[in-house]
């Protein structure tokens, strides 16, 4: 039988929210016009470069040409190209937020402009339907010569991904039929077929915009070029290090002047590999692709490859805020259970990925599991990488902060201790926006009798079962009385499930139906809730939610001896604002009382903030002032405030830690 | 008066330490023959490049081509340079460290292959006096048009060390001719008078090299061109930058495509700097020549800025092992306190020129302070940088390493978990040969009437007082029963001092004569010993030496909560070959009790090692196996074996840890 199972549409869920409802609003009102200004030149990013020490710029320029580039292929205005050779991405990003935008109804005013940037992304497709702005201004004869660092491939994927969104938004075929011309160019280039190009991505991308192309299209070709990528990758001799040795006339990037077969996951075919290796967004887009194509081909070998990559990342290589990325150098994954907190990446777009990959195996395997990480992710990483009022981002996701030694041209002057206005290579900030947009596609899936609640992020759901219309209101107030409120009315008796995923942090849960206790069966992490009668009928899940101090495995030896905080799915931390400096030297008992208090003024959500007792040297040598002296440990008690790790730097900048010392 | 202080001459220094004397042995036996063959290209480099991630190698070779770059910059040989541009310093430094071996009368075979070695460089020298072979072979036409990034300031600098160092042990001006020719077309080409450029070096070491120039020819014009280029340097606008800025087509480094200016201390005036800033060796060299001309010149406002810099790095920017260079990028300084243990620098040629510094602000103001720093650096990074048996070495030099994360393309590349054959910047391993093999510079120095005993390093030092022979014989034994004993020994009974450093590690020290107790006046942290009688006396430093453990100031966030131990000068470390894996689970109490073991077999020297009792946690949660898990802290005593940092890596490779947890 074939496994129905797919995310409900975004178009019937309403976000209502506290928390990701004020983001949801913001998108269309403020962070997608902020976002559109910089693509248009209007924000300054000289000083917010991210990669100058290690790699020299992306970019020199002072802004983003990101639409003007497009305004150039299309022969609309004169000039050269500027910024990275993926900077087309941000436009397609953007416009799939729109898009959703457009789809929850929110757009307002964004949809002209929404409706302009398809415009000038069909002009700029050249009339044999390739279609990217870099190699039609810059380097025409370059086409297809430089896989490993052009990203033409990683940029047609999301054109296609923005196409397949403004599809669904607008029901206009405009954009799709632009992706599907250059799809099919490529598919003329790139193939199994005697004289086709046996190349393949050198940033994974298009594979999983591929397989959204096939769902739309019902068109085999797409699905089995994405197949294609897949099954070259890794081959011997090794493509992509093939081509950088007889192409080295045409470099765009200095870090890959060593390029090694795991940056890019091409040192094994995927199904082969058993551990997340090389940049850790190639690596999460490909296994979301081939999490995908096991499903849509029903492929057990690679549903089990993506099960022991999942099961590597998630238990070993993953930060407890759902960061992954553990080298300061190339955001690549590094070794199990290597997890520095201050010196990594955890790439905000890497948790994306993740997110993308953990709702792709659930959707193939019914395990309410993968929604934790998802959860893990989204709450934790991918909320701090925006600001509460939309308009500065994190690309770089640290544990852990001190921001004097934040310095450029340093090891550690990737790491920001603020939020940035935008970046060179702003992969980031549309890629929060076409998420948090899409957040509703996170919380319901459903199959033909089941709807699925994957996230208690409160909303409203319409959809059908069985042919009778059903709405689900859920309503999330576990952080404030461990409750959430699952209404369900439905039209007619015809029986259906909702499936209720029952987290790890509802302790001893209890469901009743309208008032009464019941005891619902739990498959794969999921309480399957039957609703057999027309109305309103009222599940409640009631737990014990708690803010509880957490450890990590003995293996993670950044993390010994320390304890991290956490309430619900939210990973708190300490800011300097409320503890001030130095907030290395903070040590927690492993049974401190922690205690509720306000949320944070002004900041989305009810989040609440803790306190609990901690400890501090207040010496730490004999001799006052010596760099090394003989110990004297003298401490203090004092009173430790902590914030939810999803909204720090949103007041006076400062240090930030998660993981403080533990008394042993 | 003139301040005659200066160090005794190694020509008459033996050294006779179980352990230094094993090394400066080995110098001339079998260090220095590996070293020529590495280069002469009989080492492979191909797998110890230490910047292959960052910035591309230094060079594509196999091997170095070091000797082979003179015979082809001489004709003796046709071919292209190969190689780093500043690698024609690696057979000055050999050369010099050879040249020391003759003085000390261990040269053996050695005296014909450096007098080879100088017939070469001479032919290598072009008729007007210039000699550098990367711009004779590749580039003569750029000569002096990349300061910031060529080295041939850099190379001439070392060439004159080398070149002095010769003439003093063999008496031949040949290659000091050849020095002095090369110094004095640099004179021509650099200079204050009009029509002469006003540029310096890009990377500091002539300016320290012509103040021993200067001493041996007492010819000024040396002293005033070091003068020059340091007070051209840090004026605005910037030479250097300006120059990268008009010499684009030129690049030779990809790290300095933002060419910062405290990267090579061209943000300030010298004198105006305060702290240590950038690149770590090019600041002590600068800051050793610095001392250098406070001295020569009796330049009181270089001499307080030597004191502020000093201190700067001294009580805030040092390890304990006297590394130093905190930043894992550019091997540069980064902030006060920031001294993380795992991704520094630490390179071994840095802690050199901090043990150059040293000792020069010990020869400009007679304080016994500085020599401190001089022994945590050469006992601890200095000795650490080169293995048991002479043939692998460190460039990189951490404190905590756990070998799985030492992962190249990552942001942990550069640091190596064993020793490496050779490097392709293989600056570190002639340097440590030229330091041991003088190191009678560093135990001794005299004036008129006084003999300075600096460091105690057993050894034998003859030389001349008020007209008289005399002889010291420094019998060092602290390590073994707190004891150090100097006999002197005096043909007649003019009256003259010695003068003995009372280093803090010695506690509760006595001072006897012939077994009399004497209490000596101390001044600027020397016991003065009046010897004004003909024979032999015997002065013994009794003192209670005892393994100790140390806590680093509290603004050392990288250590808070953490004990080193310490034994006299030597910092010890704990090994996974005696104490197993994942020593970052490892806690001892601060007042634990130390044992004194047997030293390692085999090793150089007789450093005990050190036992402890100490804590792991068996277990940090509830939930085996789980990345993140409720905690529960389950602890296991047991005995732990600290061994002599210097020493360790010499047995089976694998984790090292310096900053143990304390159990507060």
């Amino acid at each position: 039988m074939a496994n129905k199972l797919h995310p409900s549409n975004i178009q019937h869920i309403e976000i209502t929210d506290s928390l990701f409802g004020r983001y949801v609003s913001m998108i269309a009102e403020s962070i997608l016009p902020y976002q559109w200004g910089a693509l248009n030149g209007r924000v300054d990013i000289s000083d917010s470069d991210q990669w100058e020490a290690l790699n020299g710029r992306v970019t020199n320029e002072r802004v983003s040409s990101c639409i003007d580039n497009f305004r150039i292929a299309a022969g609309e205005k004169k000039g050269a190209h500027s910024g990275a050779v993926f900077q087309d991405t941000d436009a397609y990003k953007w416009l799939e937020a729109a898009a959703y935008c457009i789809q929850i109804g929110k757009a307002g005013a964004l949809k002209e402009q929404a409706d302009e940037l398809v415009d000038l992304i069909a002009s700029a497709q050249q009339p044999d339907g390739y279609l990217n702005t870099y190699f039609t201004i810059a380097n025409p004869e370059k086409r297809w010569k430089n896989l490993a660092e052009g990203h033409e491939l990683y940029c047609a994927g999301h054109l296609i991904e923005a196409a397949v969104a403004y599809y669904h938004a607008t029901g206009s075929e405009k954009l799709l039929t632009v992706a599907k011309r250059f799809a099919d160019l490529i598919g003329t280039v790139f193939g199994p077929e005697e004289g086709k190009c046996k190349g393949y991505p050198g940033h994974q991308e298009i594979e999983l915009a591929l397989v959204k192309l096939y769902r739309v299209t019902r068109e085999n070709r797409y699905l089995d070029l994405a197949r294609f990528f897949l099954s070259e990758r890794g081959k011997e001799p090794n493509y992509l290090i093939r081509e950088m040795e007889t192409t080295k006339d045409f470099r765009l990037f200095p870090e890959f002047s060593h390029y090694d077969a795991e940056y890019a996951q091409t040192h094994l075919p995927p199904i082969e590999q058993t551990s997340a290796e090389g940049h850790a967004v190639r690596a999460v887009y490909m296994f979301s692709a081939m999490a995908d194509l096991a499903k849509e081909c029903d492929d057990e070998q690679m549903k089990q490859a993506c099960k022991t990559l999942w099961e590597n990342i998630t238990t070993k290589r993953m930060y407890i805020t759902g960061g992954i990325g553990s080298s300061g150098l190339l955001e690549r994954f590094t070794v199990d259970y290597d997890l520095p907190n201050d010196r990594m990446y955890c790439e905000s777009c890497a948790s994306i990925g993740l997110m993308m990959f953990g709702q792709r195996m659930n959707l193939l395997t019914r395990d309410a599991s993968y929604y934790e990480v998802v959860e893990r992710a989204l709450c934790n990483t991918v909320l701090a990488g925006i600001s509460a009022k939309g308009d500065r981002y994190f690309y770089v996701n640290p544990l852990e902060v001190w921001p004097d030694n934040c310095k450029s041209s340093t090891s550690m002057s990737h790491v920001k201790p603020v939020r940035q206005e935008w970046f060179s290579c702003a992969c980031c900030p549309p890629n929060i926006a076409r998420t948090l947009a899409s957040v509703g596609q996170y919380i319901y899936s459903e199959d033909e009798k089941s709807i699925y609640i994957n996230q208690f992020i409160s909303s409203k759901l319409h959809t059908a079962m069985v042919g009778t219309d059903v709405t689900i209101h859920l309503n999330s107030s576990y952080m404030q009385d461990g409750c959430v409120r699952i209404t369900v009315e439905s039209a007619c008796a015809h029986p259906f499930t909702v499936r209720v995923r029952v987290p790890s942090f509802l302790k001893k849960p209890v469901f009743l139906l309208d008032d009464t206790e019941i005891s619902p069966v739990i498959e794969n992490g999921y309480a399957v809730l039957a609703v057999s009668r027309a109305g309103e009928q009222t599940f409640t899940l009631r737990a014990l939610v708690e803010p509880e101090l957490v450890a990590a495995n003995d293996q993670v030896r950044s993390d010994i001896g320390k304890l991290a905080l956490m309430f619900g799915p939210f990973v708190y931390c300490l800011e300097e604002a409320d503890n001030g400096k130095n907030l290395a030297n903070v040590f927690v008992g492993y049974n401190a009382a922690i205690q509720r208090r306000d949320s944070l003024a002004k900041l989305p959500g009810d989040l609440p903030t803790l306190c609990l007792d901690g400890e501090r040297l207040v010496r730490t040598t004999e001799q006052a002032g010596a760099l090394y002296a003989k110990p004297k440990f003298e401490k203090a008690k004092g009173s430790l405030t902590a914030v939810p790790y999803c909204l720090w730097c949103n007041r006076d900048p400062g240090e930030m830690l998660v993981w403080m010392k533990a008394q042993l």
